[in-house]
């Protein structure tokens, strides 16, 4: 234990004595608040309930549109309820791209002989030509087979980009990241040498029927050579793979007629309660309130948002008087965008505010298994001086690493950025897809992960960070 | 790393340095073995097919039952194919209770208003009288509040034993432990009142409409005074007690017709592969073959049976020689009887075998957390200095504790027993009833089971433990 940092300056044997008890007592004490934060969470939890609204009476609510602004009314008013000290709405343009009707698509393996497979549009995409596009199609694992392939393979055909996520990563994440690429960059690399379109596996570690879209950026790619990308499901790209494997002159149809519209007004979601002997210091506990329009965003990010909503409230309900000045922050536009994350960081950085610490949870209401963070060696040690007081409740993982999108924009040398790490298994079953539902998000786990945070900031409210002066 | 024990003896400076090297080359290799296990389990896993033909084509499959009998075979033929040294059934006589036509239940309020609600026979209960109980209810939270009731206040009643396991409990095997008394003994002492039937709140911390039913003793209990217990579903717990605390006087009727038979012949499925340099010394990894009829028993255990089928199959596949004997065992009749453990541990003993370990898996086929040992401070700190070599698979949570039932009858002074120690917020909505079924288990997360099963298999056979002489 860790925790008393003034040790290391010299001092006398009196005040070694009253600091030992101090550590001793204060130790005590946050054991006995831990176990009030998850008693709240556990037994009288409003994280479940504020989701099911979310997910079921607003569904998927990707930014612009009329859901992602009846998800700011709802949450802003849940927050007011709450006897917040402040809540309010910041402004923020956002981009606004919408799918249309429901894509189609087939591949045709003999004249008139087709096979119906299910596609998403990749989300930022063009649309196809309204007749749609049919061409031949070239199966590639990667950018750099594409590379090699050049354009006398390429031009004239669908890319179908087919490089599976890894299964023997441990956590998802790294086999998200291994693929990813494909998604992101696949268009706007296969157009270089003159595909007429993509069509990319879903970033899946399931077999499945469900296509999985996420965003992708076509760069300084002129906008009369972006080529339409699509996602197809796991268990179509391998129905794909293996009939090219019997005729490599299939060809693929598909038509989509998604578009892009002009940025719309939307809002960041704030809510505080004011510190009581240092309301200058700002802690930001966050999530991210739009979604991709499949599904209903209940995973990614709908269990954010209530966890984070979660975390002041279970502070309101034990009465307990934060020192410095929390924040819940319900960030709109992270997925096409990150508008909402940048605007915060513009808005803090020219009021002059002092966050010294942001907590995101954007993977998942899955149990939690621990926190990532993006801080000074000095501030993790310090959190990992704690890790005595949370593995009671099974957080063990405090790892350096990634915090979290919409957070990012806030950092600075000072900033102890984290993110919340639950169970990674499920998460990509059901990211950015039509499978991303209520039903699969687990009351118990979905509180857990909001009781863990709500611990993590607790301690970052009673202990504070190490600034570099210090 | 505190691996080799060796090294508490004097050495010379020599021997030292050999041990050093040893232990860095053995380290290496250790970490290399387990990311071959982890990529076996991951990217060329069996479990999941087995475990879809189990829950599947079989089904429940509790002792004594057409099913029971098919999983043996079914089993038995899957370790034939796998090329072990030796595979056979293990002989031993087993309980049979069976269900009979499905329960019927139902509240009354007024004559004639009658609210139907879910109930399922306890495990081992006597029926009712063909035509049903009917009474008043009392409600009660614990046994302690019957005693205080006493015989005036139970006598001629149902009684509906209503305490909720803790939600609170971070661990919801401590929640389950703090709760199924009710079930496993509320019968027992509610008839020592004269009361004529039990109802008892499902051990399930979700609210929804599954009864979940589980053994129940009566223990000497004489025969014709034994009264019917059933489980009620906790959406229905919930009615009924609401209803109750409005209108005391409504009356409760139940009617079960199930029956304890004559014991019947069934197994224990075992297999091996021979130890190449401690061919004596045994180790088992397994799981319990029977299940409850209610659903198809795929976490409570089908999970645990395919995982230990699947430590010695990606063993073979690995063409990892083991040193030990390393033996998977199904046993037979955990449930309800727990014969085939004692019939194991009584043959075991019988033939002078020595076991050194034994693990299981009967905690869900969810995400594993850990391990849990009962052994001797000695074992277990040996088992604590493989956390490094486990931690990258996300494996932490190594305690002292409860092992598992089936491999308890084994134990002795020097054996080390262990449990897998998954995930165990999801396990009780499913668990003992209809709702346990094979689409709620995760495939990665049933695979990475199995390989942190395979893992401390392999570390146990490549280091042995320390018996008590040395």
């Amino acid at each position: 234990m860790k925790r008393n940092y003034r040790t290391k300056s010299k001092i006398g044997l009196l005040a070694l004595f009253l600091i030992f008890t101090q550590v001793i007592f204060s130790q005590t004490n946050d054991e006995v608040q831990l176990r009030k934060i998850y008693d709240v969470a556990l037994d009288q939890g409003k994280s479940y309930d504020w989701l099911n609204y979310l997910s079921n009476q607003i569904g998927g609510r990707l930014s612009g549109s009329i859901q992602a602004q009846q998800a700011v009314e709802y949450t802003k008013a849940e927050l007011d309820a709450l006897g917040l000290d402040q809540v309010w709405l910041q402004p923020v343009m956002v981009p606004k791209w919408v799918r249309g009707t429901p894509e189609f698509a087939y591949f045709e393996t003999d004249p008139g002989s087709t096979t119906n497979v299910p596609i998403t549009a990749l989300g930022g995409s063009v649309p196809t030509p309204p007749k749609g596009i049919k061409a031949k199609l070239i199966e590639v694992q990667s950018i750099a087979e594409l590379d090699a392939l050049g354009a006398d393979k390429i031009a004239g055909k669908i890319v179908f980009f087919n490089r599976p996520m890894d299964p023997r990563q441990i956590n998802t994440f790294d086999a998200y990241s291994g693929a990813v690429d494909q998604r992101s960059s696949g268009a706007r690399e296969a157009a270089k040498f003159g595909a007429l379109g993509v069509i990319v596996r879903s970033m899946n570690l399931r077999l499945d029927d469900f296509p999985h879209t996420g965003g992708m950026d076509y760069g300084d790619t002129p906008l009369d050579q972006r080529i339409p990308g699509a996602a197809i499901s796991t268990n179509a790209a391998e129905l794909l793979s293996a009939t090219l494997k019997l005729n490599p002159e299939i060809s693929f149809y598909f038509k989509q007629n998604c578009k892009q519209m002009d940025d719309v007004q939307s809002f960041n979601v704030i809510g505080e309660i004011k510190g009581s002997t240092h309301p200058d210091e700002i802690i930001v506990v966050g999530a991210h309130l739009d979604s991709w329009d499949l599904g209903d965003g209940s995973h990614d990010d709908g269990a954010g948002c209530v966890q984070s909503m979660e975390v002041l409230r279970i502070f309101k309900e034990m009465d307990y008087k934060p020192k410095r000045t929390l924040r819940v922050v319900l960030f709109m536009n992270e997925e096409n965008g990150l508008r909402g994350g940048r605007k915060y960081a513009e808005v803090a950085k020219k009021n002059d505010e002092n966050h010294i610490f942001a907590l995101e949870s954007d993977a998942g209401g899955f149990t939690p298994r621990g926190f990532s963070f993006d801080a000074s060696d000095t501030n993790f040690k310090r959190a990992l001086s704690w890790k005595p007081l949370l593995e009671p409740y099974q957080v063990t993982m405090l790892v350096q690493g990634f915090s979290g999108a919409d957070i990012s924009p806030l950092k600075n040398d000072t900033i102890v950025l984290a993110g919340l790490r639950p169970d990674s298994q499920r998460y990509f079953e059901h990211h950015h897809s039509d499978n991303d539902r209520f039903e699969h998000v687990n009351k118990r786990e979905l509180e857990l992960g909001a009781a863990a945070m709500a611990s993590l900031v607790y301690l970052f409210d009673t202990y504070g960070i190490e600034t570099a002066g210090e």
